[in-house]
């Protein structure tokens, strides 16, 4: 069915609303001129706002895992001792990063479907008596398990070292609470095809006055990516090289959007439509790869199906037959889990609209399904607000 | 005025055309679907076509400048040694790569406004008898002086040497002949917001067989461009990270002009346009930065106004009066030279509309002008064919 009607649930690249979209289609202009100063300084300035920092802010031509890149390599050199935490495929990115720049990794690696224990940091820092180790990297949300970390715990016990905090929170900005100055948050990188609403190729990276002096005084392998040089461009509304001008423009739109309606009720929007997935899940008897309410995500839940169900042949029909793209298992989940997304410019009735699919296609697989049980768990969590 | 009609007239990003930029607005799909295979499959298809190669090519998020470091780092460890050749401000950002990278860089520079000379390209490499030199990196088109270099009789020489021959076509591809598998040039980088005529934010990479046997086996540092990570993807139509979706939309829009237009005709509509600024520009009795009609560029004129003329004043008037943006000098030549583009989407009644604001500009800083004369210049030229 050609003209089936889409609706692209994956933790990214995200839904684009339409007045957002549209300025993808925005003619070029100079990017060495004020006019593109302008959208520059509102694009940056809207982005420091929803990321709660005054700290220094840049947007690079890139996928997210580019912001990581300039996250690692500016303050990584060979020999550079640094801890990668990971609780799924994102963390272990995060450490085969640091390892190409040539930095020494110390893993600490959680089971997936965990959250990290702000504890088991917290040892090996304390044996770092020789505070050899410059950085710990964490990922805010681990889009591979649908778990979040507790950065604000977590960059409490490395504060007390004294390494930098740096964090990947590509999937997990704007879904979760993440306060960059108020937890003294050193570097932190995300994405415009996640919460903000952007097509992919905008890479984001914030830099506190700390991580300045780790970066000035490290002998690095960079350039593309070199923050020194993206510094000097900066206080001139300029990029080092040619910006992706178009999306900044859809980046502009977004983030007027984004600013009217405010961080909390951004925020408090994930957290429902999480509460909301959750419930349908459970309701239809799938297990949950985060058990722990606690720590699962507001961006993306990781769904279980019972054993007996292909993953891939329920997400293939919910696709072919209903137009709902689901997101499936990565790394070693690949096969064994599917998710759902509820990042960004997705609404509380496309939620309901996924699971009525996803009833109609376990009942078409064979399986026992009280059609409607969870769209009624979906209101009944919507009602309650 | 703010409802000027605009003429962007400057060497990237360039103008995108009315159907290419609503591919822009494209709704998001999942990049890891059938439906992004085809998208991939026909750009990968139509830029080799358009590259005149069969080798691999790859197409990154990121800006022409993120090509050259992928070309680099992917060959480049520390302490490896290679020539940079240089005729301007990109030939020397090529040797700032590599330098970044480890790299050891012997300089070959020529005078801005000059092209490379291959016999002294000839010397170094004669005089390397252990063959230590891996790689020689040389720019096609030098945007910042308007020259290009002779890429055939370079690659000769290097080719009878044996080091790679890595080349910056970003700005000088479909402008100026590139045969790719002809001329065995090992690695291309070029980027979407030149000749391609799509806003800025894909970089391209054509890699050779001789390439990929020296990226198997160099010590490197990268992550985002590592090749070996793009190779494994990129046969199942897949990026290794998110790829930028709506610019894709938009290149493989594109490729439909510039293929149904055919190489040829794309680059006699170059030669044209060079010949029309450069007549015009002799017309009204400026110098052209690049004197030699042979080495000068089919994508952007340098061009020397009289010297009680002040560039950036002449600029400023043509933009603000008349909606026509020109570019100014790039690095040591800023203020002293301006250049007109004639690179993607221009027609030939751009270059009249750019010249005849800038005879009234000329009148207006109180220079003595025969109004028409370069219009007509370019008239006899376009007639001409």
């Amino acid at each position: 069915m050609a003209n089936l009607k889409q609706f692209l649930m994956i933790p990214g690249p995200t839904q684009v609303p339409e007045n957002v979209a549209l300025q993808g289609a925005h003619g070029m202009i100079n990017h060495r001129s004020a006019d593109f100063k302008k959208v520059f300084e509102s694009v940056i300035a809207g982005v420091k706002e929803l990321y709660l920092t005054k700290n220094d802010l840049f947007i690079f031509n890139s996928s997210g895992t580019g912001a990581l890149e300039a996250a690692v390599s500016n303050i990584v050199g060979p020999g550079d001792k640094v801890v990668g935490v990971s609780i799924g495929n994102f963390g272990e990115r995060f450490q085969k990063i640091a390892k190409a720049f040539g930095g020494e990794v110390i893993p600490l690696d959680f089971a997936w479907g965990t959250a990290a224990d702000p504890k088991k940091l917290k040892e090996i820092l304390d044996a770092d008596t020789k505070k050899e180790i410059k950085a710990v990297l964490m990922t805010q949300n681990e889009t591979s398990t649908g778990v979040v970390n507790d950065i604000k715990a977590l960059a409490e016990v490395v504060r007390a070292h004294g390494a930098l905090i740096v964090v990947d929170a590509v999937s997990g900005l704007l879904a979760e609470p993440l306060k960059v100055d108020e937890w003294g948050l050193d570097i932190v990188a995300s994405g415009s095809q996640k919460a903000f609403m952007v097509p992919p190729g905008l890479g984001i990276l914030s830099v506190s006055a700390k991580a300045w002096k780790v970066i000035e005084t490290t002998k690095r392998h960079c350039y593309y990516f070199d923050l020194l040089q993206w510094k000097k461009f900066a206080p001139n509304g300029e990029t080092p090289w040619t910006p992706a001008l178009s999306l900044f423009f859809q980046m502009d739109e977004a983030l007027k959007m984004l600013r009217a309606e405010g961080i909390d009720k951004i925020l408090a929007r994930h957290q429902l439509l999480k509460k909301a997935a959750r419930s349908a899940a459970r309701a239809l008897g799938f297990g949950l790869l985060a058990e722990d309410d606690k720590c699962a995500s507001p961006a993306v839940t990781a769904i279980v199906p019972p054993a007996e169900v292909d993953a891939e042949a329920l997400r293939k029909l919910c696709r072919t037959k209903y137009g709902v793209t689901l997101a499936g298992g990565q790394g070693k989940l690949a096969g064994k889990i599917f998710r759902i997304s509820h990042l960004g410019y997705i609404d509380q009735l496309d939620i309901i609209s996924a699971f009525a699919a996803i009833e109609m296609a376990m009942s078409e697989l064979g399986q026992k399904v009280v059609l409607g049980s969870s769209v009624k768990a979906i209101q009944e969590v919507l009602l309650k607000g």
